[in-house]
This record gives C-alpha cells, sequence and structure tokens, in this order.
C-alpha cells in the first residue's frame, strides 16, 4: 500500500486517484475555510487533476473563483468543479427522481457528481407518491435507468414504491425536508429502511454524493463484464 | 351531568351509553383478569346492553364462556362480544385495508368494532404499496367507501398513497409489524405522520380500536345530516 | 388518470382541481423563493383560480403583492389568499380550539384554510385543561361542531379532554410551543397518540393546514348524504 | 456521620433509621433472592424494627412466610410489612388519584407506602380525563387533601387537570399502563413534565413508593410546623 | 366555577386570583409581543394587583418601562416584576441550591419567583457533587430549609445526593447546561428521575418558575396546620 | 399491469414472477401459522414453482416437512428452499463477510437468499476491525467479488472500512447482535449510515434478506450488459 | 503481521496471545452453544493456556463441566476460568465500587477478569452517592487504588462523586439496574457521559469485562515504566 | 476537607490546587461573560497560579488580553493560557488521533490540555478508517504512546480500530463532526461505546478536554511506581 497523499497540513489529498483507479477526486468543502479550499484547487490544479467540491457555499465558490481559479459552481447543488484532463466515461444511466421540489438541492447534488464521474444522468423531479399519476407518467422512462436513485424527504414513501415498479437497484436517499414529527430527516431514513420492497438500501440523510459514488461503483462493474 | 356508571370497584361501566348516546359499550380487556371479565360481561347481560371486548386472549374468552355467557370471540381479531338487546345501523361504508398479512389483527380489530358500532365494512387485505398493483386493482372499491381506515406496518406508506387516490378522509394505522428500524412501529407511525397527501391522520400504533370509533363518530355526522 | 398539472420546471400545479374536484389547490410556501412563488401566484390568477399559500413569510408576501397580485396577506397564521373564481361552500362547521395563546398561528393556519376550503369555522382560544373551567365555558359552543380541530402545545392535553365530551370526531394537532422535555412538539404528540378517549386522530406537529384539509374531507363526505 | 448500617456483605440496612429520623425502612424486594429477602426481615425482626417491601413477588412473599416471619402481602400492589414496635402517625390526608383500572398497582403501592409511613390515604381510583364527570364527582373529597398523588398511563393527562383544581401540592407518577406509542411510559412521563398548570413535579415511571415518600416528607414539614 | 378571567382577545388573564387564593398571577413572556406586554401589564395594573413576568427578555422589559410602567426587571433571571397592592408573606424557607455558575439563570427564576410569592429564600450556588466538599460546607444551612430545589445541569447528580442529606422534600430542576450527550437537559432530567434517593420529584428541564411554585404550594400548606 | 398472484386469502402469491422476471418467489415465514406455510409450499410444488423461505423457525420447518414437502432447511440461517423447476445462474460474485461469530444467522440468510436467485457466494465470517489482519488476510479474494455484503453487530464498523479497500459496490446489514448501548442494532446501523468511506449503502437491521436481493439485482444488470 | 488464529469454523481463537503479548485470553460465551463452548475450552487446555468466559450461563457451565473440563465457575458474575499456565502478575490496585447490590454481577465480571488478568482488586459494594456516608466510610482505600471502577445503574452518579474525591483514572461502567426512565441504562449512561469532574471516562452498559481490561491496560503501562 | 476556593460570587475558584495536587486548574469559557473571565484570570494571576481556558471565542480572548493579561489564545483548539510559575512534567507520551480534518479542533483542544498539564503530545491527524492506510503508515509511531486519544466523528471507527493494534489504553472521544443520522456525534458516541476490542472507554462527545485529563491522570498514576 503506498501512499500517494498530498499532505497540505490540514488535509491530505489523493493526487494520483484518477490514474489510479479512474476515479476523480471529491472534496466536502463544508467546515473548510476559504483558503484551505483555494489551496486544495490549486493542488488539483497543478497537477491537472480534475475535483468536485460537495457543500460548497456561493461564499467559498466566490472566493475560489476570485484567486482565479476557473471553476463551475452550481448554486442550486452546492458543487463546484473544476475541470481538468479527461474524466472517464461510464456505461450506463442512473435515474435520478426526488418526491417533491424541497428536494432538488440533494437530487441535484446526486445529478452532479453522478456526471463528474462519467454517468448519464435522467432527472425526474417532482414525482412524490401523493400524486402517484406523476410517478406513473414518467414510469417507462425510469424503467431504463441501470441504477435508481430515489430523493425524498417527510414521509420518504417514494424509495419503497418504485422499487416495486422497476428491476434495478435502487438507492434511497432520506431528506431533511420537512417539519415537525420528520425529525430532520429521521422519518423518512425509518421508512426507506424498512421498505417492504426488495432492492432497496439507503444511505445518510441529505447524502446524495453517496448515492451518486455508490451508483457509479454499480456502473463501472456492470463495465467490468463488458 | 349526571353519572351514568357502575362502580365494580375495579371498573366504572356506563350502562345507558347506548340509551344516552347511541353507541355500545366496549371494553379494554388487556391487563383484565378472567374473574373481573366475568364481572362485567355479567353486567352488562344484566341490563341487557350488548358490549365488546377488544385484545381478549382465548384464554379469557373461554373462561367467560365457561361462565355460561353466550359471547362470540373471534382470536385472529382478539374481540369478543356480547350480542344483546338492538344495535345501531350506520348508513355509510368504512374500507379497511392493509400494507400485509401480517397487519390483519389489527385490520381485523377495527372492521369488528366498525360493524359492531353499526357500519358497513369492506375489507382489503394485503394491498400494500411494495407491489401497487394490488392496490389499483382495488381501487375502484375502495373509492366508494365514505372512511378508508388504512393498516400498515413496516414502512407504513400506504396510507399517504390511499389518500391521494381517495376524496374520503383517511385514518391511518400504523402496526407494530416488521423488525430492526421498525422499532415497535414507530417508522410507521412517523411515515403516515409525515404523509404528504392531504387528508390523513393516525391513531396510535395497533390501535385498530381507535380508528374504527373515529370512523363511526364520522360516519354518525354524516347521517345527522341526511 | 390525465394529468392536469402545470409543469413550471420546479413544481407541478394542479390548475385544474377546483373543477375535477371542487377543491381549490394549495401551495406550501416555505423553501420556495420569492420569484417562484409570484409565478405560481400568476399561474393560478391566469387561469382564474383561487390559491392559498401556507407557511407564507411577511417578505415573501410583500414580494408577491409588489409583483401586482392581489393577494390578501394573514401574518398571525402565515396565509396568503389569491381569491378568483367561486369559492365551494361546505355545509356543517368547525370548532377550532386552542390550549393556549402562543398555539394561535397554527390554530389561525386551520382556520384560514378550512375557510378558504368553505367551511364555516368558530374559534375558541386559550381553552387549555390547566384552568379547565374556560373549556366548560365553551362547551355548549363546541359540541354545535361537526368537527373539532384541537391545537395545543407543551403537555397537549386538550384533545383527549374534549373527545371526552362532544361526539363529533376530534383532529389533534400537537404544536411545538413549550421548551426542555416538550421536544419540540413530541411531548403533546404522544399525548395526543395515547388518548384515553375514542374519537380522535393526530396530524403532524404544527399542521395546522392538514387538519383543516381533513375537516373539510369530513364536512364534504356529510353534502354527498344530503 | 455515624454509620448506622448493619452490613449483611450483599445489603447494608439502616437498623436504627426509625429511632433516628422517625421514618421505618424499606426494602426494594426486585433482584434480591428469596434467602437475602429473609435474612433482611429476620435482621429486622431481631431488632423489633417494622419494614415495608416493595416489588415483592408473590413467589418471594410464600418464601419469606414459610420462613416463620409473620409478614402481611398484599398481592395488588406487591407490597409486603413486617409489623413491628411502633409506627409513627402523620397528620394530614394524601389523596391518591389514578386514571385507570391498569394504573392500580402503582396507585397501590403508593398507598401501601404512605400508610407504612403514618400518613392517612384517600383513595379515588379510575377519575381518568377521558370521562372528566368522574374526576368532578370526587373534587371536593381531593381538594381536602394536603398533597396529591396523580397515578396515571397512556396520556398521562390527570396530574395537570387536578393541578389547575386543586391548591394542595400534586405529585405525578406516569405509569407503563399503554401500549405503542406510549414506549413504556415514556408519553405520560412527558405530559407530565409539560403540565401548563403550576404545582405539579414527577418521579420516575411506576415509583409509586417514590410519590409516597415524597408526600410524607411534605406531611412531616407541616407537623414540624404544628 | 365563576369565571374571573379578563379576555384581551389574544390571553386570558386571572385579575382577582390573589384575591381568591392569595397566590398573585405571573405571566410568560416568551413567544409574547412587546404590545401585548405592556398590554397585559397596565390590565393588572389598572385592578391594582401585582404580576410577575418570566423568561422576560431586556427588549422586552425595556419596552414595558418606556410604556411608563414601573417594573423592576432582572436581566440574570428574565424575571419583571410589577409591584401593587399587598404581597402575601408565606412561612418558612426554601434552598435553592445550584451545581455551577451556568445553571444560575434558572436558579435565579425559582429564586425570583418564590419571593414573589411570600416566600423567604436562601442562595447555594455552585455546590455540584465534582467538588462535594462545597455542598458540605453548605450542609447545615440547606437543612434549615422546609422546601430544597435542586437546580443542576450536565449529570444533574446534585439533587439526588441532597436529598441523602436532608429531611425536607427536594423539588429537582434539571437545567439545559451542558454539551454533547447532555442533549439539551435531557442527561440531568434521567438522573433526577432515577434518583435512588427517597424524596425528589423533578419538573421541567430549565422550569424554574414550576419549582417555586410547588415549593410555595408545600409552604402554604405548612402554614394551613399552623 | 396484469395480476399474477394467486389468493389464498391471507396471502397473494406471485406463482409466475420467475417466468416473468427470472426471480423465484420468496416467503416471509415469520408471523405465519403452520398451517398457511403448508399451503403456501403446496401451491408452489403444484405450480413447479421454487419457493425460499426466510426466518422460518425449526417447528415451522418440521411441519411443512411433515406435510410431505420436500424441502431443505437450514437451521443456522433460517431458510427453508423447495427446489422446483430451474434456477437462474447469474454471472459474478458476491464476498457475503461478518465482523463475529454472532452474526452468522444474518450472513447466512443472506448466502442462503443469494444462491437460491443464483449467485456465486464467497463467505468471510470472523473477520471484524477489532482484529483487523483478519480482514487483510482475506482482502485479495473479497477484492475480487462483484458486490460485498458487510454483516455487523456492535460497532458496525466493518462495511466501512472495507468499502476503503474494495472498488465494489458495499451493501452494510447492521445486526442486533450486541448489549446495551447497541440498543437492538441502531448503533450499527448509524454507523453504517455515517460510513466515511463511499460507495457503501445500508439495509435494515439483520435484513440478510434484504440486501442479497439487491446484490442480485446489481448482477443482474451486469448481465444486461453483457 | 503473522496470524496466530485456531480457526473452528465458527471462531478464530487466538491461542499464542498470552505468550506474545502476556494478556491471557477471554471468550464471550452469550450467543454460544454449549458444544462450541466445550470445543473452545478444549482447544486451549490442548495448548495448555488458560483462559477466561463471560457472561457463561449455569446451564453452559455445566455441560463445559460435563465434558470433563476442569472449570471454575461464578454464578454471581457469569465468569467460567480455565486456569492452565502461569498467569501473569501486574503490580498496582484496582477498586471496584459499586452504588447497589443489584450492580454485583456487572462488578463481579470486573472483579473476576481483573484479577484472571493478574491485577489485586479491592471490594467496596453499595456505597451509592443515596447515603454518601457510605461511600466515605471506605474513601481512605480507595484513594490507595491506581484505578477505581465505578459500575452503577439507575442514576449512576456514583463515578462522577468518585472522581472529585480521587486522582486515580476513573472508569465509569453504567448497569442496566433500574425501572422506568433508566431505559435499560440509556440513564446512567449519560450521567456518566456528562460527569462534571474531570478524570472520568465510560464504557458500555453493563461492560464489566471492558473496564477490567482498560485497567488492566493502565496497570501494564505502569509497569512499563517500573 | 479544608475549602480552597476563592468565591468570586459567580465562581469558587481553586486557587491552591496545583500547590496541592500538582494540577494546575482550568476553566471553562463557555456561558462566562468577558468580564466574569478577566476577574478569573486576575485572580489567578495574582496568586501567580497558571491557568487554563477552553472553550474560549475569540471575541472573549481580545477582551481577556485588552485588559492587560498576557494570555496565549489558540483559535483552532479555542484554547488560552495564562503562564505563571512553574508547570510540572509529566513522563510518558500521548498520541492524539484524529480521523478527519474536520475534528481539528476537539482533538486541537485535547492536546493543550495535556501539554498545559505536563505532558508531552504527538498529533496524528487525519488517518480515519475509511483509508487505512494513513493510519498504518503512522501505526509505529502510535505505538509509542503510553496512552492513545483517538478523536472521530460521522461513523467514530477509528477508537475501535487503533484499539485492535495498540497495547496502550485509548480514550475515546466522539466528535459532533458529520450531518444527517450522526445526530450531533450521538452515532460516534454509540460506535465508540460498542467498540468490540478491548482497552476503550470513551468520553463526552467533543470532549477533547475530558480526554486529555484522563489520560494525563494514567501518566501520573504512572510516575507514582517509577
Amino acid at each position: 500500500m503506498t501512499d500517494n497523499f498530498e499532505d497540505l497540513g490540514f488535509a491530505k489529498l489523493d493526487m494520483s486517484r484518477r490514474e489510479r483507479t479512474g476515479v476523480p477526486e471529491t472534496i466536502y468543502c463544508a467546515g473548510k475555510t476559504k483558503e484551505q479550499l483555494v489551496e486544495i484547487f490549486k493542488a488539483f490544479k497543478s497537477k491537472n487533476s480534475p475535483v468536485l467540491g460537495t457543500r460548497c457555499s456561493a461564499e467559498q465558490a466566490d472566493f475560489v473563483r476570485a484567486a482565479g481559479l476557473n471553476v463551475k459552481y452550481d448554486a442550486m447543488s452546492r458543487t463546484i468543479v473544476l475541470q481538468a484532463g479527461h474524466l472517464p466515461r461510464l456505461n450506463g444511466r442512473i435515474a435520478v427522481c426526488t418526491g417533491g421540489t424541497a428536494d432538488l438541492p440533494v437530487a441535484g447534488e446526486a445529478a452532479a457528481v453522478a456526471e463528474f464521474f462519467g454517468a448519464e444522468v435522467d432527472r425526474h423531479f417532482d414525482v412524490g407518491v401523493a400524486g402517484i399519476h406523476r410517478l406513473f407518467a414518467r414510469l417507462e422512462e425510469i424503467r431504463r435507468a441501470d441504477v435508481v436513485i430515489a430523493v425524498a424527504g417527510m414521509e420518504g414513501a417514494l424509495a419503497g414504491v418504485v422499487a416495486g415498479l422497476v428491476e434495478a437497484p435502487v438507492i434511497a436517499v432520506p431528506t431533511s425536508v420537512g417539519y415537525g414529527a420528520s425529525f430532520g430527516g429521521l422519518a423518512a431514513l425509518l421508512t426507506m429502511l424498512n421498505s417492504c420492497a426488495e432492492g432497496v438500501s439507503v444511505v445518510n440523510i441529505d447524502n446524495g454524493f453517496g448515492a451518486a459514488a455508490l451508483a457509479c461503483r454499480i456502473l463501472r462493474r456492470t463495465q467490468k463484464h463488458d
């Protein structure tokens, strides 16, 4: 086990991850100072390595840009991307579905990360089970996906219903959307863990990144067998 | 407020409830001794008053029968009924739906209580959202009901999906069916409280009785306006 | 199932709901941008459809009004209403009761929504069980209601006491009013779910809207039988 | 601080507590072996000291009696008493109220302990708030008490309602009676802690002993001032 | 039961409480607008009735004073008092003890309320069990009290230790002081409910008011027997 | 959507699932009566359809066998299998790893279900992180798998460590193994949901079946692309 | 990292641990079959290696003895020991203190394990803080210990009070002793985690073994420096 | 027990602690006013006693410095130190390890406190188990420590893995780093309490101070035996 990490003191960066594994590096921006982010992005740029940051605030993004780094920031999904070198392409499609409008930031993070990792992503937003015809209207399209990411807050029933309707693996992402007895996403999390339909597994509340990373691991497996 | 209760020492019985309100009396059997139950049923019989007991064990029922009381016991729903005098009839239908087979005892309690209170009940069992076509196969029938009681454990998503498909009020009953992160029905309870569809309210976990009692209050309201 | 939703990208609006079901549309404003709200209200206005928004901040309301939309905003209940066309009228009365002064925003939301849906509403505020004579002073009036909505935080005992005193269905709304071991409304929620009186069901913490929507479903049922 | 404890190895007994403080000793029987209980009761008998045991099973009581000890056992309250010497008398009355029949074991423990400590006890059982006229029928009597112990499970609303109706201090005892979302008495505990009425404090779930011990401390204070 | 409440619309004030019961009225200021507070204090002043407000912010207090009301505000305990007429005096002493410095606001509230209700109060601050000699240094004084109020956050062990050392009733007030696994006072609350020493009961987290109100009920009982 | 379910009253069986989807049917035996199980297995036998039952007690299995059904029962994994017709074969390998010996029943269920669904399974038991060299000794083998199922109770750290060492998707199964603050598997569940390594998702506590079903969905996806 | 484990299939045994590290091996018996235990003990005997089993039931112990193994079983602490070869001796003393009699099984496990690991152990049982003079009576002796293990259920205040009185490190063991709001030891666990005194750390509920193992690690460190 | 505390009214300071016990005093700054901090630091300065403050905000530190006190403030660990007199030196090394960058403030507090108490500290930051080779790269160094402090948020698996790899006692510090189902550090806390490796104990969430204080107690024990 050789250590490929560059040690900035406050963080150890895996500069050769893409070369080694085909998977580019990602950074969790929340809790990092603006100065630390600049240093990190500069380190990747100097190696001509692409990098994506999640949970990046508009203020952080502005600071990074002001430092002369040519990054792309998406406010809705709070992702920041430094394009560099050549990104891998993955075969297969990921469908990202959401229960409601308020789940968009989490779904957006999932979609942005999956695309950064090389996957093709179909977005099916606002197809929650309270008006189930909206889901059926999209079903044929969703069934074409190799992996489905189901993002939902409040009652979180979307994942189980979808898993009963498709054959692909379903990754459920509970969101903290809701109030009162949603307890910050706990209700949706429990719903998803207790799904009666087979074929569902769950990541942490609001963890769009984790869902996308797992979905891409699945697609890479698919590839391996081609 | 005149007190119509007969005081047996261990319990105060409302002997004239049916005369006064049109609603016959019910008894929660769990936690009562066999001897206490016999005494209670005899008191009602002596007044020619009907009474229904919930959460009645087979052993309790045998003991009551052995004491010469002509009761009807249903093992699945754990209800015991002493027919006496004349029961009220309610206009309107109640649909009792369940997510899975294991929810039957709770659903059975709801149905038995509603029928004892005079309602007509349609049973739609095993129509959970994991195989949603089972629900759609019954939808037209469910839409005919004046009140829907949706009984479900595990993820508990049935109530919200049904509420999005019918116009009647939906009473959700979470059940303790499940394991692990169902936490004894807590997961289903939270799902139902966070339902995105309007028109749903929730009773305690496994409380089939409470759902039926509320459903019949609604039907009585309907009647009043006829 | 024909889809009557107008897709604004960030939301799918049910423009023909009132024509189809007699129930006008409502919008949950929290988490939507000011610009999105304007777009939504304009879409309804263009179809001459009424719409009510809940959880609307004063700032959101000001922005909508500044965009030239003739809406009515009520700061206490945080509701915003666009009157348009003809609203349905419902027979029957809803009594909205609160335990204390601090429950007013939730009770106000329930009352505003019920009135928007066409119901007649009686308000009985500050009748909590700590000074139970205040409740008895209003009891005769409350007994005239077809549905009672009982709104209470802290100990949340109001719903159970009321349900023991009236014959109408009681919809309990726990509120997040309180501190310490109220745990953001959890204490009141549990109290209400464990109500010893029959005839009570519960909606989410602070969900005045849900209580009103359910109450109106009940009134509509009543109507159907007239 | 002189140590008055007799050390049996498995327990240290305060043999001179009554002489020193006027308060006879009590023993928590649950979790002790039958043999240990016999040894404990013999030790007290040898000093002609009275002692009361709580949470005593019928089997434990039988064993103690079979060992030749002249004890009085009450199955309902699970208390066992060795009368010996002279018990103190306390001025003042304690009212023990319960919400329902199933709360009797806890209420019985409170009453037995209070009487053992020398207090006069009035029992008001089955006066829960779901049928509040039952409480009002007893109110004048309850108001005569110097301390009220309010024992209730499920929703646990009794304590707060009583505290709003009397001037005496109210000690609330939540019980584990209930099912589902009562979570073993947690719901009643939270209700009582959040009581809107002033003058209420709470002991542990099912802790009839603790309520009685505190009530008698209060009565002793009263005495001191006579 | 005659209603002595003055209805301000947003609140019902018990103007004759002091005359009727000897106990002056108190107001919970949190969640009330500044304008409402002024109206309330003016109503009491017009009847020459004293009133104490708890959880009063400095901003609220300034506004009330600016409205020409002659109130006394204490920033540490967040209490505001309108002196008027004649306050009752209670025999007996209350000892208010705290575990640490950070518990002072809650302890201060308890002390201020008890004094407003006419009790004599001894303050024993910063006597927590981590340095138990601090408690022993004050013990003789604490033993003179008729009621002990033990205020503590974090581990909350003070109440149980004190109850084992005094003969007076002990009212435990958990505080939200702490971090991490104190879970906003839950740890201290559970500690106190599980106290091994007899003679302890518990009020809500941070509820200094409730502890004082109960302590004064106990003192009044004492008086009654004089 | 044609309904292929055979309705036994107490259960609706999907008799043609294997023909339709290539996935044979499975039955959750817990909560079903022995007689119901016999009826279910006979129905499948009559159609020459294979079926696997999970959570099957030894008593249930004996009864089914006594009814003349030729089933294979495995006590450790509590699975019961009726071989019939032709089972599908899936390309790709699943590695099932466990933290400790006590996790074997859950891991066994996962392995049995995966094999029933046609997958090749490698078992790596007792490779928990407390003695991490045990995991490293197996690492090369585990890296050959297309999907890793990581089963662990108590601290549940296995899944995250494995995910950092392999490139395949990792399905984490928390188990209820442990005591005290493991809270029935909650600790392991939370650990797994908060995994710092990417590529992990989680199923319900003790849900070996769900992990296997999901793993096979992933393998089927792989196949599709071949 | 050479693997010294003997693989029995169901368990991997570290046969050379004592030789390698000076620490003899221990076995967690709960959840293992009687046959597995016999096999494990035989394996150790064949290598002349000592081994201690924790959480061993009387039935398990009888079976092991019946298999001809010369083990010593202690019913109170549920430990079973196979003496073999030469055990290490550790310098330094460990004081094991308990709050009450019911904590003895956990304290006994701690003491037995520490003695098996070679430490000298002083037992100070039933010195809980409700009668704090019992603790002071033992204080000088406790202060002589190099490590203090404080075992307590219910309120769990012992650890914090002791840590304020001694200079040695204190290892707190919450026990599941208690009822109601002790929530299976959660209350004691939280108390100990929130200890105001410095020098305390906490192991899992009822984990006497873990406390002893840690205490002996500390003593071994001491030795190293001699 | 002589009282060595200087009573400032709002706090009792142990001015002679260093002289008496060799351990200098520490202050918890959070929740204290700036003026109180100045008074406290002045009191220590006047006695030429060193003191360290934890949880000190930059604003508090500025104010103390502006008051002419020569203190050293470290923003990352939020510690403030007044050097005075002669600090003790401890033999032995403490290794402070963290899972990730975001755990630095807590780890920094632990390191600063340990150094203030006289220990030598090695820092091993960002060695979390998701990339376990980072830990192995540091293992030999970590093994040299006499006590290991393992600081980790999110899944919190670091402590258990380290304890399986070293022989020194391991003190685990869960941090509140994370989101969603980390529930403010609860997930990491539970992971650590359930550690399968022996030799681990746990302090409160984010309690770097407590871990250091305990580690130094252990080192002092070591010394005593030299």
